[in-house]
């Protein structure tokens, strides 16, 4: 039963489920729903793929984190990112290639699981996450552009978008031009309906209150039928509609098949190998991406520890059984999250009245997807993505944390000029060569004196810090004082810093100034020895009892000795260097 | 003046040169150039290159270094790491190309200097180095075993080698074998010579001790003299010798000419930019390896501050002039340095003599090279570095840093398997893999109590050590006390790192428990400000005033509060997870 439990958290809510909180999940629920038709809709255009297939994600996604969950406010789903990514991956292949990834990266993200390689994300820093969310809504934002001015033409990456709709700006269409300007104006007006403020002397407040609130949170979905709607009307009075609409759809419940091993376009048949291969780094990308983006989500929501690994596993589940109904790549999405929080979501189970919603939509509404404008859908995109956008981070990290802001600036221009992957890749590489650059140069404080020059750190002494630290001691350590290094205040040694040690002692030997490690932990004592320090240097009694061991005179000299700390911070060092 | 004592170092040693020094260097110098020479001739066979190259190469460095060198031990040559590159770069190509990577190798240690990129070497810890020159001896000795029974075969790796020993055994020439094992056996012997107790009581007890002496220190030169002469004697009566010699020399003064920017291999003509293509990564890598080695050996001897960037330059200067005298890629070599510290060097001048003695051999011995047994110069390689051999340091490891023999190991097996280039780089990366764990899982003091619980650590606190800090404290220090992070025992801080502090503090906040952050350093307030910590968790002062302050009751409890310290080191929480 615990077994049952841990793995269907399911079980754990409905153990307590009372009348309220399923009041408060289908209202949720059903928020959510309408955030994500619309939007599920947008995000397979986005990818290039048909409604359906958005849908079809959509429903998987909702259904079964709704079993297997175990953040509420996730709900899994095409996301932004991901259909980025797969449009990347796929734009020249066919659906069999995009359903072959989702499956490939539900398997990927099961390795990861079961490797616990959840780790990794703790590697990806805020200002990477920042520069790279920036980075990513102001791509989706400029590839929506088109979409909502009307024209079409195939670009590769983010510069070269703009370049194209320049050279495109003359086959504008004024009829999407229109549309899409006045959609993106009304969602945003929409969104901000449910601060208006009603006087509370009117009869119908509490109506007028909550017709607001559902037509801030239905924005999306009430804007998509009102266009759709006037399309219907043009089309059945015979006319042609003066703005472009969605391919047809073949709208229907989706029923189950294997993903495909095998597909064919054109003339030439690609077996399950060629596929792999025409994916490329695909499926070893997107996962991570994946989890990367439902981590943060789940960080910026939960209070406490995070079940990485059974999260990771959960979104394997939905991805592999989601490429059965042909499904393109899912994952956690921030607006829905936002929506979900902002609609007093209690459990997962929402997630069920969402996918109830959208299959209703899949069964009734199928045939009705080709009257939605692409200029709507393009106006939803923009007016959600819009906000994601962080500027304000640049002026909040600017010379207070020098590393911080180059960090998020440079992943920023990288993720634009180079794509969002390789732009994350530096972001991350930046961040772990700071680490190194850290441990490399320990803070170190030397207090020198007549009779005892005193020795601490704040760090581990490790390898790469060993030369910076010999060096140090060598300048700032060397007089006639007996030099006490506080092994106490290091965090921890290893064989090279221990054999760097050895011949600092003996380099002072020489010069006939004694050197002593004290308050040195046992553990570190064997690995010492080995490395060559003699043992009469090192003392596991604290500083203060070779103080007055040797530096009797020390005490009975009248005026003080130069105590003065020279703080050798990282900046001063970095500077003189 | 100053400007010129600091590029050329030559004039700081002259201004204070006594007769003493020079004799003393004169010895060294000789002694240098004894063991010099048939190891230069021996390294360019390892190469697959003629001994007048080995000379050219081995006469420039020398040279060069005594007037740009600051330290007196390293002796600037052909070395077994540069020859064993030299040769898996170049064996399928010519002279020329060997020449150019010369060149390109000197632009490169150039372009490091003026970048400082010394401290890349930091990188190279001693588990690392000690790997990599225990593979490098074994691979020399089983790359020199051929050579030492008179067989004769291409190889790709240590492993190849070993098989085509094997399979080739069978074609074994006696004359070479008998010659070889002889000769290693003498040198060996020949090793222990100056350590062999002459009796006071003789006559000539000094004579004879300095006999020993110069015995051990010119064995090299002794054992090439005297299986040389054998041969010319074998071909002066008008006999075969019994074994190989090596090719017929063109001898001479090395005369200046550029390096070749165009070479011819059969009917193929390379241009420059083929050259440089062909050479592969050999022009970033060897001169990574040589600043590497001449770092380890100054490492070895010197007692202090290596200048790293002159060093740097002077060997690049030593590669680019070398290449106009037809060079092989030169670096420090241990052995050599290991011999002129023996013989009392005082100042790089010492290289000088040696250059004379290496340019005599060129000019009066040229044409009697081609009597030197293949099997003479196998032998003197493999009785120099069979005692680089590091054994000792898998026993002095093992159980005492679990990270430092799995390194060296690791180093050890992958340089075998895969080459000494791969093997370094990864024995580099899992170095660099420890400081990152070791800077993501901080170790950290949390010490429970009813009142206060006090936090503290002993290293930085940043963006990959978050996740993990926030989830100890959730696990550890949630209670009804109030917590007290210790700003002060942590060396920095990182947005990332702010962000999960406020992230913790409301967390704590909603469970109605306080955290404050005391100790907090000026630098870093602004950071946590801006990363959303509320200014009322941030206080100077440190930690002591809190208690006194806030836990008034703590201190007039009778029985003292539980203060277990969990210290959760990095072991504990690794063998947890």
């Amino acid at each position: 039963m615990e077994l049952m439990q841990r793995h269907f958290p399911i079980i754990r809510w409905l153990k307590k489920y009372t009348k309220e909180d399923a009041i408060c999940d289908f209202i949720a629920g059903i928020s959510i729903g309408l955030t994500m038709i619309p939007q599920s809709i947008a995000y397979a255009a986005l990818a290039g793929l048909s409604p359906q297939t958005g849908l079809n994600s959509a429903f998987m996604g909702c259904m079964i984190y709704a079993f297997l969950g175990t953040i509420k406010e996730v709900v899994i789903g095409p996301s932004s990112l991901m259909a980025l990514l797969t449009y990347e991956y796929t734009h020249k292949l066919n659906l069999d290639f995009v359903v072959l990834l989702c499956y490939l990266c539900g398997i990927v993200e099961f390795v990861m699981g079961v490797f616990r390689l959840g780790f990794l994300v703790e590697f990806i820093s805020a200002p990477v996450v920042s520069g790279f969310t920036t980075a990513t809504s102001v791509i989706i934002v400029v590839s929506q552009l088109k979409g909502l001015i009307g024209i079409n033409f195939e670009s590769n990456g983010f510069v070269d978008n703009l370049y194209q709709i320049f050279i495109h700006l003359h086959n504008l269409r004024w009829g999407d031009t229109i549309l899409g300007v006045f959609c993106v104006i009304i969602l945003l007006i929409m969104r901000k309906a449910k601060e208006l403020n009603v006087p509370e002397t009117w009869k119908y407040v509490n109506f007028v209150k909550k017709a607001l609130w559902l037509l801030t949170l239905g924005r999306n979905f009430l804007i998509v039928v009102a266009t759709s709607f006037i399309a219907y009307l043009y089309k059945n009075n015979g006319y042609q509609a003066p703005f472009l609409t969605s391919k047809p759809v073949e709208g229907g419940i989706p029923s189950p098949i294997l993903p495909p091993f095998s597909t064919q376009i054109g003339n030439k048949t690609y077996d399950l190998g060629e596929m792999v291969a025409e994916l490329g780094t695909g499926y070893i990308i997107i996962p991570i991406i994946a989890v990367l983006a439902n981590v943060a989500i789940a960080k910026a929501f939960v209070n406490g520890p995070v079940e990485a690994t059974h999260e990771m596993l959960t979104l394997s589940i939905c991805n592999v059984i989601g490429s059965c109904v042909q499904s393109m790549p899912t994952a956690g999405a921030f607006t829905r999250s936002a929506v979900a929080s902002a609609s007093g979501v209690r459990t997962p189970i929402a997630g069920l009245y969402s996918a109830s919603l959208i299959l209703m939509a899949l069964g009734f509404l199928g045939p009705y997807f080709h009257y939605i404008p692409k200029a709507t859908l393009s106006a939803v995109l923009i007016a959600a993505v819009v906000f994601l956008i962080d500027w304000k981070i640049f002026p909040s990290l600017w010379k207070k944390s020098w590393l911080d802001f180059s960090c998020v600036t440079v992943t920023l221009i990288s993720c634009l000029a180079f794509g969002v992957e390789i732009g994350l890749l530096i972001g991350v590489l930046m961040g772990i060569i700071h680490l190194i650059y850290k441990a490399s140069r320990p803070p170190l404080n030397i207090e020198p004196g007549k009779e005892l020059v005193r020795v601490s750190g704040r760090n581990g002494l490790y390898f790469s810090a060993t030369d910076y630290f010999n060096d140090q001691l060598q300048r700032y350590a060397s007089g006639s004082g007996t030099v006490a290094i506080d092994c106490s205040t290091f965090s921890g040694i290893d064989f090279t810093a221990a054999k760097g040690l050895a011949s600092l002692i003996n380099s002072f030997q020489k010069r006939g100034q004694k050197l002593v490690l004290v308050s040195v932990p046992k553990e570190w004592k064997e690995l010492l020895l080995c490395a060559g320090v003699k043992g009469g240097c090192i003392q596991s009694e604290p500083m203060d009892d070779i103080d007055s061991e040797n530096t009797q005179p020390l005490l009975q000299i009248e005026e003080p000795t130069n105590t003065e700390t020279y703080r050798h911070s990282v900046r001063e060092t970095a500077q003189s260097a």
